[in-house]
């Protein structure tokens, strides 16, 4: 692919296609001082002020450098390396990362150690590819200083707030009102999916953990999601078109939101999970589609529920759990309270807290 | 409507159209004691567990309240109002309040008056009522306490916090990184296009406020946009398809989002507007295929910055504005930093404390 100049146009030639690039596009991209703001690289003009009716009256190309003279009298300098990597990039994925498939044969995931200024080395930024990669990331040897949890969340984005507070408990506790404060197994759901927007990531923090159960289970619902599509296309394609309720009622909140079990986006690719089992109201549909609705739920559950997708690890006191709340689901094993504490904190946080790290990460580090 | 029972099944019956109640559908709905929570409404059971291929034994209808009895030896009592009323609402937007498109002779808009616990009043179901029927309202008579708004948000939902923080002050300051802190004029734009997900609801409450302009300008997003899809279909067609890149730039942080200039939902309805020229790129696309996506932007640009869909009006001391951020844009006119001060703090929440305080009130007031 590269950038070709003639009669005063500019063309991308991909191999077998070449194809003119807009005057517009170029002249909207002017990167002088009195036009772009040096620091935050924002416009310092409105585009939609400017003439439509531009081309270019003159180019000069010195080595790779772009120098344009538009018709309005402006000109500026750039790289055609700058229109190259602009153009590849344009319809990835704002990370383009490939997620990577996992059952429990994944077992054996690498962990990360927490260290000082964590936040702007080069871990990080390989922590974050390998959170896009497989949904989920564990750190070691981070402090057990209490809301700990908050800081760390502030400091790659934004913790991200509900009506729980900043951050949650994760303890048994006397007559608890969720199932998560027991001492209970809890199979594998999402997170808040009543929520609009659905919080996209979640962080666990281990402060104590010294009973022998109550270890963590994860679930890959991208594979078992293509695990359907490939196995049971009548199941997937009921599954990613039926919206179902999710409700929440509390005392002076009421929570809904309607969604499909699976979630694509607008090419049809996988996009978000969402499973929790006693929330979630199917609605009144032909009894024949209801029947076919039913039996596609009962088989997802199943593979959600199998041991062959399911990792289970221990989290043990300073371990950091984060993981994609759309696209994983978590639980936890059952254990024994009279053996000892297990204590956890958790909170929010949501993609552009993630994306917004790593590409800065990408940029400070040349990557 | 009406719910009909025949040989053991439950119809629903709409008048031309007579369709049977999946049994299952009715079984997952067992209210007794010890399958839902008396409290939070969450089932104490995984619906997933249950066979199937349940059907009814028997129904007994005493007065409109169904009992009925499974082949699996449970039953248990709901009311065929309950059906029906789960019935209509299922496919309903989940406020099911219609949008009220408006322009610039929407300028004599309604106030509510700020009082004590005005959170759990029939007055904030009003307020809320308005705000999703004009995508903005406007408090008076708010306390000027410094930090106030985060409370405020709170109070409804749960603020979403960003990097900048909680909440933002907007103030002409020296050497300021935005327009924003500076006395300038704001044309109209969407706030934060390039955060994924973009916050729903801007509050903006106004501390102090004597200098003569700094009005604040509200456009409806959602009144361009039908106009445009009225008069330039065209128009309408790309800038609903073409997703530009919404970049932020910062010494920690590079945020992205690739999003159209109208987002339609899943059934082609509008769903959110994003707009702010200086911080948006438009892909490279074939010639012919721009020219009319920037004219369109032109065009939309036009009828956003045109007098006919503009209200202007001036937030005075103690007045808190919440404004849709995705329907809604918003701006000021520029003011004399010689003549006084201009002091506003800024924050946003999102949809679900909007939403789950409506429903709240609704709940709580039989309405």
């Amino acid at each position: 692919m590269k950038i070709e100049i003639d009669s005063k146009k500019v063309f991308i030639n991909s191999g077998n296609n070449k194809e003119e690039i807009h005057p517009f596009w170029l002249r909207e991209r002017i990167n002088n001082e009195d036009a772009l703001d040096k620091g935050n690289q924002q416009r310092l003009f409105d585009p939609n002020s400017i003439n439509t009716n531009i081309y270019i009256e003159k180019i000069e190309n010195e080595d790779g450098l772009l120098n344009l003279f538009f018709n309005d009298g402006t000109n500026y300098k750039i790289k055609e390396d700058q229109i190259l990597n602009e153009y590849k990039s344009q319809n990835l994925d704002p990370i383009s990362i490939d997620k990577i498939k996992w059952d429990s044969n994944f077992n054996n995931f690498q962990k990360f150690k927490f260290e000082n200024d964590i936040f702007e080395k080069k871990i990080m930024y390989d922590l974050l590819v390998s959170f896009y990669k497989y949904g989920f990331v564990v750190l070691t040897n981070v402090t057990t200083e209490d809301n700990f949890i908050i800081k760390f969340a502030n400091s790659i984005g934004s913790v991200r707030r509900t009506n729980f507070g900043e951050f949650f408990n994760v303890r048994s506790v006397p007559n608890p009102n969720d199932l998560a404060y027991t001492s209970l197994a809890l199979s594998p759901h999402t997170d808040n999916p009543y929520r609009k927007p659905v919080p996209c990531v979640q962080l666990l923090h281990c402060i104590t953990n010294n009973v022998s159960g109550g270890n963590s289970t994860l679930v890959d619902g991208y594979t078992v999601s293509e695990k359907i599509k490939e196995d049971y296309p009548e199941y997937y394609e009921i599954l990613s078109s039926v919206k179902v309720k999710f409700k929440f009622i509390d005392k002076t909140v009421v929570l809904e939101d309607m969604s499909e079990l699976i979630k694509l986006d607008e090419k049809n690719n996988f996009k978000q999970v969402r499973f929790s089992p006693r929330l979630d109201y199917a609605p009144i549909l032909e009894k024949s589609k209801l029947d076919l609705f039913y039996k596609a739920r009962n088989k997802i559950s199943e593979l959600y529920n199998s041991d062959k997708y399911k990792v289970e690890f221990k989290l043990e006191t300073g371990d950091l759990l984060m993981m994609d709340n759309h696209r994983l689901l978590h639980g936890r094993t059952k254990y024994d309270v009279n053996e000892g504490d297990r204590y956890l904190q958790g909170c929010y946080i949501d993609f552009d807290s993630t994306e917004g790290k790593l590409r800065h990460l990408k940029r400070k580090f040349n990557l």
